[in-house]
């Protein structure tokens, strides 16, 4: 009864989720600017909601009596755990706290948006120091309740179980080896004919739909629409994942098209009988990162997935010239596989963008720590950019510092998630490729269907009934670790 | 002290409202059908959390306390005066019947737009009935608590102060005052030259947005979109409104965007420092529609308007083509004030209109009695088609029970404000054309200041400080009448 009881909370908790998840999305897509006041204030009272009742005393003896109930099977007793750590969560942040965040990263988010365009540094500084301020407060509160650090503390937000005690030796290795790897792939690069300029917004938009549905993407249940950063939002059963376009660059919002999709058929195929429930939601963003680097890295970059799509490409976007020589299969593929070093995290390739995160966690955890002022982070941030990929943004914050949303909404913390998909998206496929032959010839021709049955049996279906570390060794017979990725870089880009 | 606590209560009411505002849009416009099942239990949700805050029983202390506190001025007491009508009415009706109200009439209405299409009475009457049934619960509750009767309490949830013994002698006038003067008008009309047809939506969406900035919607705080149905959504600083293209009749989908635009100005005008609480909000349905009639009805059919607008139509819509007779603003006008009779209350003109509205009336005050059965709504709408309008509907459901919205999502006494909204825009715009000599000529020449700051100062900006009919003899000198309306009808369709 207790377990019902509490089950019955998350219902309403779900269904609240379910409304700042919509709203969120409207935020980015639709929303007007005059809107935005009221809105932080909607999405601030619908969070302490969530949080009253997530932090209802009642729960205590609740979760207790529930941890004693023998009848629960083990779908159950996993939605429980997450329960349990979603009270140690709420408890230990004050409602005021989280009120005042969320309004704060709201506002800065928002006002971002403007003063990026304007690469107004100086007006969005005092913001982002508020932003970072309420974070640290609540990183404090966090640590204090689990007993690990306080930058652990928000990484394990956005995936449960991980810290800086796995993901430094990951990160270690890999910005060791990266940059001599990129050196020597760049010098064997050779440029690949020009793509043709101007291709419109709406032929683009049709490529991508044309795709989507190819892969699985269920339109009952979701919707492709245009925002400033491409993201993945809404819920399971309403999917919304968004794009940007470039007319002068097709493959790169194309691309950020099939790695939204990735992450909507995660979300898709969660256990259905457990929306809404913490053990139906996604095991976190290093997971979920995965599925989406997975889909983009692993499958539509590849030879196989670029062979099938460059007819769809072709009839598109080519008009009548089908014979366009830069719209041939090898020329799309040394497009989508081409490594440059550039200033903009999400038009980076596979090799450059761990670097890119890397710098990004080694100033977040400068700024939570305050080693680092944030009116120092404009230089620091040129300093770790001329290390790592030899370029200035000096200047030139719209394309350094302030190029992502992430820490203007208050996302501290979530920044290597990114690059841990990365590595799991190659581990995870490597071994589905293995365990199903049908998966890669079936790219080949376009049918999906055994990737993507793979993916629901092995991850998706899943939710949070293992963790993430548990099921990583379930499917591919190890912890988190570099090798597949490696691996997977030296088959792509050396040809010896 | 207890006043400001019930302010900050309706401030999170204000915020979750404005959830449930946007969640609906969303609904109507954006949202995927497969999201509907958890749409509507988040809903359901959203709208238990509001009844909580209004029906926590510390307001009945907080309310006494307040009532005697002196040193309220005239805006926080007649915020407090409304904040006593919502405690009535939300203590009037269990949270279970709300819920439960809110979960069907979601459903039913998501069944109703296909099974609309489909003409399938058969398969949504079950939903209706049980739609209607926790409705009568709910009119029974609400009656018992104000010693109203229960149509009356319902018609009074839309607006306030409103019911059948002042509907009863304005709709028995108009019932028999209309046909015979719809035969003498239809007796009178010259077929206008016929529009030209296929008039793509994007150049009627572009006609449109052209208009709603010079009529002075803001569109930093809204936004226009496409829905199944024509509305007016969201919030005072996000008003979203929708409209339908019809390809071959361009001026029903131009009129339906000024009638919400109509609306819109409403929204948009409302006291800005009252914002989200009881006092800031619109007076009421009927002085809504009066609003988006005004603007609609006496505005933008009217020769000033169609003058004004003229150029503008053959600019967007015609292309090259501006001497066509068809786009003169003589023809123009011709068919804007065309009268004919129809099946579709949307599409009806301000003749035909109140007599669909009539017969809606009086259908629903028997469905909600019982003594008219749902099965037998199908008969009971084509009798009264054939004696008001001499049309049938029979095995035409599409076009007949089942054209409106309204019943399908719960709205059970809404439809007797549309035509009250006509009369009242009529005797409002008579009022403020005396009063402002500008207002007319503004029209005529594109300038709608003089219009819209007259509305601001006398209903827009009043918000909620004064009751319906308080307003109405404030600027007009009487209570409601159909005086002024059938004077404004007399004049533009009967030239002896």
């Amino acid at each position: 009864m207790s377990y019902l009881k509490l089950q019955e909370k998350y219902r309403e908790i779900g269904d609240l989720e379910h409304a700042l998840a919509i709203l969120d999305w409207d935020e980015a897509v639709m929303m007007s600017s005059g809107g935005g006041a009221i809105r932080a204030n909607s999405l601030a009272t619908l969070s302490a909601h969530v949080h009253r009742i997530k932090s209802d005393p009642d729960n205590a003896a609740l979760l207790d009596e529930a941890s004693g109930d023998n009848s629960l099977n083990e779908w159950q007793r996993a939605n429980l755990e997450q329960m349990q750590r979603e009270w140690v969560i709420a408890r230990a942040v004050p409602e005021d706290l989280i009120v005042a965040l969320s309004k704060a990263s709201s506002s800065c988010e928002q006002n971002w948006r403007s003063l990026r365009a304007e690469n107004d540094w100086k007006a969005i500084e005092p913001l982002l120091r508020e932003v970072l301020k309420l974070t640290r407060e609540k990183a404090d509160h966090l640590s204090e309740a689990q007993g690990i650090s306080a930058y652990d503390a928000l990484i394990d937000l956005y995936q449960p179980g991980l810290g800086q005690a796995s993901i430094d030796p990951v990160f270690e290795d890999l910005a060791d080896f990266l940059p001599g790897f990129i050196e020597k792939v760049m010098g064997g690069q050779v440029a690949p004919l020009a793509m043709p300029e101007k291709i419109s917004e709406e032929k683009q938009k049709n490529l991508a739909l044309t795709l989507m549905q190819k892969i699985g993407f269920a339109f009952e249940n979701g919707r492709l629409d245009t925002s400033h950063h491409p993201f993945c939002g809404g819920v399971p059963d309403d999917t919304r994942i968004t794009t940007r376009y470039n007319e002068d660059n097709f493959l790169d919002s194309l691309m950020a098209v099939l790695h939204e999709t990735g992450h909507a058929l995660y979300e898709q195929g969660l256990p259905e009988p457990w929306r809404g429930q913490p053990v139906g939601a996604a095991l976190g963003m290093a997971m979920h990162e995965s599925q989406s680097l997975l889909m983009e890295m692993q499958v539509c970059r590849g030879k196989e997935f670029i062979h099938f799509a460059a007819p769809h490409i072709r009839k598109e976007l080519a008009g009548g010239d089908l014979e366009s020589a830069a719209f041939s299969a090898e020329n799309l593929h040394a497009h989508s596989i081409r490594v440059s070093r550039g200033l903009i995290r999400v038009e980076a390739d596979e090799l450059t963008y761990p670097l890119h995160v890397i710098l990004r966690y080694e100033l977040e955890k400068q700024l939570l720590s305050g080693t680092l002022e944030v009116s120092d982070l404009p230089e620091a941030w040129d300093a770790k950019m001329r290390g790592y990929l030899g370029l200035s943004t000096l200047g030139n914050d719209k394309d350094g510092c302030m190029q992502d949303v992430h820490w203007y909404a208050g996302l501290v913390g979530y920044f290597p998630t990114y690059s841990l998909g990365a590595i799991t998206a190659a581990q995870i496929f490597a071994s589905a490729v293995k365990d199903n032959m049908d998966i890669l010839p079936g790219i080949g021709r376009g049918d999906f269907k055994p990737l993507l049955g793979w993916l629901r049996q092995n991850v998706h279906g899943k939710g949070r009934l293992l963790s993430a570390d548990q099921l990583l060794n379930d499917i591919t017979g190890s912890s988190l670790s570099t090798r597949a990725f490696k691996q997977h870089i030296q088959n792509r880009y050396v040809h010896d």
